[in-house]
């Protein structure tokens, strides 16, 4: 029993997309691991540009390249027909085909055909792996680090791949743990936890972060929120596996309700920490939050920073914006704390 | 999308088993449910005997027998070959079949083909319907109770059935509502909450008690522990999509740890009781502990009553074991607070 695992180096598949918005999975991934992404590829009309080498599957396998990666979602989060005829060649070359889109790549039957023929795989993200363990509890080696929320959608996949640059940034031997699709697909390993029985979550997040090294930290990938209406399960398990010695709480400065949930108040940071610390005190006494990361985009930019600043002074934390100040703060309080 | 859902009358099958305890599902559908058990058939060399009219499959089918329900179960789980022929010409004379082993009905070929020509269904009730909804959080209409546990194992879904049979007799309208798998059983519908992913757990639970008249109540069959290191994450999910307005604490008299994690000591009543309104209050600020139910069996005879005693004094609630003292004291509480 292990988590999903993707062999680079990888052509991304873009499809006939025209919108740079459908194309987040592709562009965070060559954002995030560009040593990996060795080129593009594209429908005719497609004209999203991620700047990699354009390709095609001939060139693709000429230079090494291992898998083809979805890297675009269509409307409905189907695969549309006009994808089948080039991922069915991909196939037929030898190369895996990764998605995270809603069809799963095994119930196209041409396709399946033709990855039994090449002996290639059809990965799906969204898929978790079969047999996942109920969770032990049991306190794992090495030192982790969970990005929790006060809702969905608010930056704690970034904040986690930004604190795993910052931290090795400041020499702190650290891992990117992914739990979702978009994070799995970067991380090239991981568990889509949304997607596990409720009886396992614990138990696969135990999975996402085992032993290491006393001195190595899992920068692990928040799901949801303790306080959603919807996904607290997830948040739940996640915590309850995650075990972590930090946290640090993501938020979007103006959001006042849970996004899609009117009638529910968005939590404070303050209810979110201390939820957190309730729960996971149970599995490592030593839990306590160790920074604040808000997407201040809806703010003025002349606000931004004044922002952060009154948050940092009122919670006597390290408080960023990832993308407009990276985590060097967070890093760099626990380089101090060792 | 609705729930899981049998057909009664039922004719309990109990294999060829000898040993009491593994005929619990049968033997607690027929103490619940005694109007809907119309007879019980076993194969050659078994013993356990439910006291219910010994029938043929035609005699079954004469008396209007709608559904066979497996009864027992196998070591492993598993359907045992000596099953099969029996469980094949049910369903071919248009009985449904209903299960809760591991092995899926459906898996065997020669079941589901005979079950496809009658029109019979199998029914596994480990299985929760496709296509879930995601937790909305909205407040539905009727009452609530939910029963909740310091572990797993100590009487959740006895006190839940105790308490639907002592309410009805103090005049108040209340549905058992069941979340597990001999619960479904028992109560002809219902979801198996443990085995749905866990996006969908909350959701789920709205499903499980859907709006009512407003002098009616819910008691909804809980699931694990909120302080459980495998299960929490389920516990958690029914608590926030059950929004109860009550809750009973399901405790066993002595024990320490949770069973199975012998490293994590099992939470007080005072904890469980916290946390389950903490979390609760979210969805209903009504939330409020109305009873313990304690299984006192592990205590010696005269010490169980006083027990009950000491912790009624101790919490100001009532506190019963549902089996020795059923459930009256909380029903009576509930009357009065209308």
């Amino acid at each position: 029993m292990t988590a999903i695992t993707l062999t680079p180096p990888y052509l991304i598949f873009l499809g006939r997309e025209t919108r740079e918005s459908y194309a987040k999975t592709g562009a965070g991934l060559n954002q995030w691991r560009p040593e990996l992404c060795k080129g593009q590829i594209r429908l005719e009309g497609g004209t999203v540009d991620l700047g990699l080498p354009e390709m095609t599957l001939e060139d693709a396998q000429k230079a090494g390249i291992k898998t083809l990666v979805i890297g675009t979602a269509a409307v409905g989060g189907s695969i549309p027909d006009e994808w089948v005829d080039l991922l069915v060649e991909a196939a037929e070359r030898g190369l895996h085909i990764v998605g995270g889109v809603h069809t799963p790549l095994n119930n196209i039957e041409r396709l399946k055909h033709a990855a039994t023929l090449s002996g290639s795989e059809l990965i799906d993200v969204r898929t978790p792996p079969k047999h996942l363990p109920v969770g032990t509890g049991r306190k794992r080696t090495g030192k982790r680090l969970l990005t929790v929320g006060t809702d969905c959608a608010l930056g704690k996949k970034y904040t986690a791949l930004a604190l795993e640059r910052d931290m090795k940034n400041a020499g702190i031997n650290a891992t990117f743990r992914a739990s979702g699709q978009t994070g799995i697909m970067i991380a090239g390993t991981g568990l889509p936890i949304d997607s596990v029985v409720a009886d396992f979550v614990s138990g696969a997040a135990e999975l996402l972060s085992p032993d290491n090294t006393d001195d190595h930290w899992d920068i692990i990938e928040g799901q949801g929120s303790i306080y959603h209406p919807g996904y607290a399960s997830v948040s739940m398990g996640l915590l309850m596996g995650s075990q972590p010695d930090a946290f640090v709480v993501c938020t979007e400065a103006g959001r006042t309700h849970i996004e899609g949930w009117p009638d529910f108040p968005l939590p404070t940071i303050q209810d979110v920490i201390d939820r957190t610390i309730d729960i996971g005190k149970q599995f490592n006494p030593a839990i306590h939050c160790v920074g604040i990361s808000v997407n201040t985009s809806p703010l003025p930019s002349a606000e931004r920073q004044p922002y952060l600043d009154r948050l940092s002074a009122e919670y006597g934390l390290p408080c960023v914006d990832s993308i407009l100040t990276g985590t060097d703060a967070i890093a760099k309080k626990l380089k101090k704390e060792g």
